[in-house]
């Protein structure tokens, strides 16, 4: 018997109502019933990213919002500015280069956040930056950086703010239009709730003002267009149906928890299961720990790709190691999405019953959260 | 009561064994049980294709994988050959618009197959030619080209065959190796028998070597780095794990039934399609039918686009309308996939009775296709 549980940031679980919405019979996409479903998607999409701006939805993981949130704005030979720290951060600049844009890149040592003064001092330097790249949560070291703050910064120069928002949308706050992100890209496979599959990019006037200069090719990520189809509840190419019939079940889900709520169970998750690591003697490694996931530092004497491994064949239960040069130095615990106070007891428990296999002594993960939990 | 009943060329009917494949708990997609996956799809793609090369496959639906099969290979500036005569065909010519690549164009009468003369013709005019963009069966006509000796031609160039199988793979023959055809660009939604979702690529060997120059941009529809990961059965960014879960269902339901049978099963369709409608005293549009869609002029009198609407409004049953110039002029009913002899039975029923309630008089159009399909 093999009973098959999902902690690790991305993909998630899939709420059984989301996974039976899109085992239906399939919809045509020519269609009024269809055009209704893409309209209460855009409604909820709204209410999800905190933005009277549209929220274009591609057909595409997370990646292809991410590359269409360059190439509708810039041009090649243009500079933006990228915060990197990590695997994701390190991807705008990837997309940047592919595209021929000058990427100025802020790094802040992995585990730390760039601060708003380094930001501060770079667009300073580059007064011609175009766009700043930033990452909500850097989902390969768990830190979550101070997009208000960024916010104000950039607010007042003539360049857009866009976030990366991937795994973080739906379980970490984030004011788009309150804290001025131009641009807010992010995909179905985290806290959405949803396979992988769909991309989303929010877009404000002063992106798209944008958009008319930008000399970037694009044809299938082609933002102007697809919000063009949206205006009469379309999409300019064949839509990604089944997805889109999930996603409007998890957006009600996220409309029936209420945004307040739903960001306060993510940080009380959080915390316990900061609490609960910590209890077990173990650390947490991001300064800047994020509420939709957690990293925790490998203890010395511990085989950090072996735990993960263990916990994977042996209990089919998938966590996740470390990325790229944290490989084996950490471990990643989500509690997004469809998670709840009791996934992370169990999450807890299966990390304290591998490593106790392993020979590592602390104990008392469960415990410590359930004391923060009840509290 | 509504009974969804799907006849229009894509998204078509998905198989219920598919649907239910993509209903379970979703699995994570860095792990054995998924690389597994990934080797056992990557299998039936090359059986699917019937090619050698390996088949790419994109998280995006299927223009993601034309829009590849562009910046993949060309750079601005470029010549490139695109054989129009329906909206797929113009695609072509828009994605290399809008990369920079100069289009000639080969503009046969919507509704007729271009010629291989009109071909050879461009590409003595045009020897500095990279590519040639072609379309199998071009859905917005119902009109199958002959990609057979296209392939001919083009072989005896430098420039590259790539070929739209977007309607078409897993329904009408193609011989990607034998025909010399160097790319095949296809989606999910159609005879894949999937949502829509996933693109495919097919690359050979001449069109490989032409990724090394290509100056186009690309980094989310990156063939090559897709091709890297492949061949550790695995994918550069997040999978859409569970449209690749359905898709193995789907290919193996392809393995099953046997390329031979699956296509002599879409020839019979269609021939009874084209008898059905002949015998209501209606027109096959097209001057080269397809055997996976039909594609019928809209008799005097009826109003195309009512017809289509009440057909979907009334019965639940989806068929297409025509697009572009075609529209009101056409409709197309698609036999592909997961259809069967009692498919084209319910829709020529079902088209006989709204065309009759509509005023026109000719019938007789399922016992003419049962008389096809008994033979």
């Amino acid at each position: 018997m093999r009973k098959i549980r999902l902690y690790a940031p991305g993909p998630t679980e899939v709420p059984p109502q989301a996974l039976l919405a899109m085992a239906q019979p399939i919809l045509h996409h020519r269609t009024p019933q269809f055009q209704a479903i893409l309209a209460e998607v855009a409604e909820g999409l709204g209410y999800l990213f905190q933005t009277k701006s549209p929220v274009i939805t591609l057909a595409g993981v997370s990646t292809a919002a991410m590359e269409a949130s360059v190439s509708n704005f810039l041009s090649p030979g243009d500079t933006a500015i990228c915060i990197r720290g990590g695997k994701f951060g390190e991807r705008w600049a990837e997309i940047c280069t592919a595209y021929g844009v000058k990427s100025v890149n802020i790094d802040p040592e992995w585990g730390s956040a760039a601060s708003p003064e380094d930001l501060e001092k770079a667009l300073k330097a580059n007064p011609d930056a175009k766009a700043v790249y930033a990452t909500l949560v850097e989902t390969s070291t768990g830190v979550l950086s101070d997009i208000e703050a960024f916010g104000r910064i950039v607010a007042k120069t003539d360049a857009i703010l866009v976030v990366d928002a991937v795994s973080s949308i739906g379980a970490v706050e984030l004011l788009t239009d309150t804290w001025n992100v131009d641009v807010v890209a992010a995909g179905s496979q985290k806290a959405v709730m949803l396979p992988p599959g769909l991309g989303f990019a929010s877009v404000s006037d002063k992106a798209w003002a944008l958009t008319k200069s930008a000399g970037c090719p694009r044809y299938y990520l082609d933002l102007a267009k697809a919000h063009k189809s949206m205006e009469k509840n379309s999409t300019p190419f064949t839509a990604p149906v089944s997805l889109i019939i999930g996603l409007r079940e998890t957006l009600a889900m996220v409309r029936e928890e209420g945004m307040e709520a739903l960001l306060a169970r993510h940080r009380k998750l959080a915390e316990a299961c900061r609490a609960g690591v910590e209890a077990m003697g173990l650390t947490v490694f991001s300064k800047a720990p994020a509420p939709n996931l957690t990293a925790v530092s490998v203890p010395d004497g511990i085989d950090g790709d072996k735990f993960v491994k263990t916990l994977r064949d042996e209990y089919s239960l998938t966590i996740a190691g470390g990325q790229a040069q944290l490989k084996g130095k950490i471990f990643r615990i989500s509690h997004m999405g469809y998670a709840d106070q009791i996934d992370v007891l169990t999450v807890l428990g299966a990390v304290e019953l591998v490593l106790s296999k392993m020979g590592y002594k602390g104990s008392g993960g469960a415990s410590a959260a359930a004391k923060v939990l009840a509290g």
